[in-house]
């Protein structure tokens, strides 16, 4: 069995899957590149010249983060039998935990604390400052895979009321908070406090958070954008923003990525950005390896892989 | 019935304190200082000048905030027949988010990104930046009142083990975390991942994270105080942060208050200080005179009271 690796899996990696799985071949995309043509599946988000020149044996591409979009945007891997598998779940705990840093730091003010330290003022019990709290406050979460799953845990333990949204999964209006179709989203973003944008990229999500919706938040809101950039408008967003009708807004993700210098986003009020940076962890490469192994393990025995992917919903 | 206010009720407040209670004649310390001399109750946390200025009517004091350390530090109201309460409960979800908020700002390096944005400058994915999380890390947590049990609820929805320690509350092993008495403080220091302390400032707790202590926690841990600052020895604290030994500690409480410009603490690295404002919210101020106001019915009705605290213990 041949399995081509990208530049995703480390040397330290590859050496690891070479003496778990002596009787596999493995080759590296980078230093071996003619080897696809042989291989039955290759790890990593495959690019599409690649692709190409892969042969009929390739039964299996595995993305080794959760978005599979570049996988997905080659037309002839869609439409063939070629299964697609991904790392969901690899990332929840952390990106779930900046998902908290980004709103508590809004609520908490803590860019006007930290400037404070710099010029060692001591601005006592931070009088007249408009500390917020995320208690007692509506969440609304899109996308309840394991992202939305895993914030609407800790959104519980801090009190909040928490609405989820999804594409897929069936409505459940039984358990510690209601999972709802998307079709309710135009009602619930309006009573929304904090809206968290966790779905993945598809035809579907792509602007579904558009100048509209933005106009339809309430006072005092705040927008968290954590999957991918192009579900929201940030020009809408951050026009809010410099009105000062929204409470704050926190991105780890953007349309254009890297962000130009020059981009209108930096100098938005009222605005957290991290660099696609939410998923890190000393631990998050460690599990999506592990995942990554396991997958491969299946598949050399023929038992059903973990995380199979909808190649046209997208995830 | 006479009642003394201090300033830290609001004329606001005592508009509605006289229309609630029209039987009661309520004074303030401020604008009618002699009237304490007649008070058979005070509101706020009285000074030790107009302690000694009223009557042998005085029954009650009421802290409308939690600390009581300025009124026990009167050794004749101590030993008096004078039932202190205070507003405890009124802080714990906004003084357990702050502590959530300065652990984060430090694990997902907020300020770091904050100086990026300021700098219109995009690191891509992070890399290199040595992002930790709170998933599956041990938190001890010293005082398990209402705002420990706050903190230590949110912990686990975190995925953290929790180990809470407490003075006077019993043992308990067979919840969802164990409470162990301080007695264990020492071996527990050991193993944490996260120091929380949440304890009143009393002669027991008074620099009880002393130097020694704080040498014998694991490199990499972290320390959060958010209840008083004479508990932790900042000098020591300080200098294993600037060594580089501990993964960092957030503030927002200091020996000195407030902590003056020249002070060594402003510029130590891996350090996030606030200004004495975990408890802020918009909600705070309406919960403790929620509070406040019960406690008066109780006191006017001849009920028991709420929050009743022990002076020589000091809360």
């Amino acid at each position: 069995m041949n399995i081509t690796v990208g530049k995703e899996i480390t040397d330290e990696n590859l050496v690891d899957l070479r003496s778990t799985f002596p009787d596999v071949i493995f080759s590296s995309v980078v230093t071996e590149p003619e080897a696809i043509g042989e291989a039955d599946a290759y790890i990593g988000r495959i690019a599409a010249d690649d692709y190409y020149r892969s042969g009929e044996r390739l039964r299996w591409v595995h993305s080794t983060g959760a978005g599979i979009e570049t996988i997905i945007a080659i037309p002839e891997l869609v439409a063939s039998d070629i299964v697609v598998t991904n790392t969901r779940g690899a990332h929840a705990p952390f990106v779930a935990e900046h998902t908290f840093a980004l709103m508590l730091s809004l609520n908490r003010y803590l860019s006007k604390y930290a400037q404070d330290q710099r010029d060692h003022h001591f601005h006592a019990y931070g009088r007249g400052v408009p500390m917020d709290s995320l208690y007692g406050k509506r969440m609304l979460i899109l996308g309840m895979g394991n992202i939305g799953t895993a914030i609407a845990r800790r959104a519980l333990a801090f009190e909040m009321d928490v609405v989820g949204l999804d594409l897929q999964i069936p409505e459940q209006l039984g358990g510690e908070y209601p999972i709802l179709s998307m079709t309710h989203l135009d009602e619930e973003l309006k009573t929304a406090d904090v809206l968290v944008v966790t779905v993945p990229l598809t035809a579907e999500t792509e602007n579904l958070i558009d100048a509209r919706r933005i106009s339809e938040l309430r006072p005092g809101a705040m927008v968290i954008g954590i999957s991918r950039g192009k579900i929201i408008d940030e020009a809408a967003l951050a026009a809010r923003l410099r009105e000062g009708t929204l409470g704050g807004a926190g991105l780890d993700v953007y349309r254009e990525e890297p962000l130009p210098p020059d981009h209108f986003l930096w100098e938005t009020p009222r605005l957290v950005m991290t660099p696609h940076c939410a998923p890190s962890s000393p631990d998050t490469r460690k599990r999506e390896f592990e995942i990554t192994r396991e997958n491969i393990r299946r598949f050399v025995e023929g038992e059903p892989l973990l995380n199979v992917c909808d190649k046209v919903a997208g995830f």
